[in-house]
């Protein structure tokens, strides 16, 4: 999906959210484990529930192969149901060198067939281009995080006197462009955000952490919107987890419904 | 498996040399493709082949996971084919924020079973801390990495005036002790390692690169054994890629043995 298409898709929906599928075995409805592969009954239904409010959902490889090869099956079957008219991005959070890295470039773009990855950004340049080489495909690089941890290094400052992850952000920008590289910039960050919107005007950015992370919308599509768009925002236990009783898919889509909503009124203002 | 019982085996076998399972399926012998499970047909005749002469083997799980749920069943497959004596290391550069992080290390230390997994420092120490609380497992931070890119943000200076690499392994060494926590420091940065080495004298190193990616063994050794031992050298593709034809197996027993005999006089002289 182009960056042009993806504006698109904002605009016609309304909306920017991504639909995290962090799907714990242990905290989907009890009622979905007697079912052969009790992740994908629950994810079909999320994604049945809330299609209509996002334009993209991310799949967190953690919650799948913590369950060892049951559970990549249960991602494999995720990602073949998720609509095509949807973004589909692997939060993996690879990194490694150059030879390897085409390895997992190939696992997420070929092997599976998301549209973007995750990447982190430690190991430099050789770890981060062999996602950036294939057409049509996006790199969503590690900038700021939402985490408490986000302190220990990307907020040090170097001997420049800039922020670390700024460093991360400008030496990348030099390796892709704004139509296959986004970073991940956490919405906890609000004063960040700006600074960061400033020094890349035109590059999505993949925010996580609205919701159960406690970072507001409001301030994060203020900051962030573009006229093209430009955010994605992620939305994952406060979507999916919105209820856990028999009408647990309903509860997600009234969650993702309040969202597109809030985005609606945005993009109204922007 | 303790540091206690990892510095015996080292005495034991007069080796501190771990085997990477980089077993490209494009890359090993032609006549394997016909076996069922090719990849695992491979590791298995360079673990009977090399397990004399090492104390480790480190499975790189982006060559496993570039194929799909048959590329983690040769993982699978391969692991518990690892003898019991030997220290089992998941390369897999993991890092994610903290309520991700514990079903990463959920997947290497339970659903699969490795003594260790390589972790990647950038989202701080909640990305890291849930691999530490595993009981008799070990987390192996990367450091400095032997890749062109450690020079993008590793070897950056903070405004304190040091690397980036050594906040990191400052500050990790206050979440982990020795007896948990290891780190990666590349084998083409001699000159870093004895600072390293000098700054924490007790935690084990995993230094990959020797071999294929140009590092020499003798440097490494003098810079960083201990009287524990203290080291663990990686090499991958110099071991099992040593031949290509139906002796496969036997070229990667002179590479491993080479290797040993190597590490045995290396350390008689510490």
């Amino acid at each position: 999906m182009t960056r042009q298409e993806l504006s698109r898709l904002i605009r016609q929906k309304q909306s920017y959210l991504c639909v995290g599928l962090d799907s714990d075995i242990s905290r989907i409805p009890k009622h979905l484990l007697s079912q052969p592969d009790p992740v994908f009954s629950f994810n079909k239904a999320i994604i049945d529930a809330t299609r209509e409010f996002c334009v993209a959902y991310k799949i967190n490889t953690a919650f799948y192969e913590s369950r060892g090869i049951r559970g990549w099956e249960s991602l494999e079957r995720t990602l073949a149901y998720i609509p095509e008219t949807h973004f589909r991005i692997a939060d993996a959070k690879r990194g490694d060198i150059g030879n390897t890295a085409h390895h997992y470039a190939k696992t997420f773009f070929e092997t599976f067939g998301f549209d973007a990855v995750t990447v982190a950004p430690y190991m430099g340049e050789d770890s981060v281009t062999p996602f950036l080489q294939y057409p049509g495909k996006w790199t969503i690089l590690l900038g700021l995080t939402s985490n408490e941890g986000s302190r220990d290094f990307q907020l040090q400052k170097t001997g420049d006197g800039e922020y670390f992850y700024e460093k991360v952000i400008q030496q990348a920008t030099q390796w892709g462009t704004a139509d296959n590289l986004m970073f991940v910039v956490g919405a906890t960050q609000d004063a960040q955000l700006s600074a960061i919107r400033s020094r890349i005007p035109e590059h999505f950015l993949l925010v996580p952490g609205v919701g159960a992370q406690g970072g507001s919308l409001e301030a994060i599509s203020r900051h962030g919107l573009t006229p093209e768009g430009g955010l994605l925002v992620n939305a994952s236990r406060a979507v999916i987890f919105a209820g856990n009783g028999p009408d647990f898919a309903e509860d997600a889509a009234a969650a993702a419904r309040q969202y597109q909503q809030e985005m609606q009124a945005c993009l109204e203002e922007t």
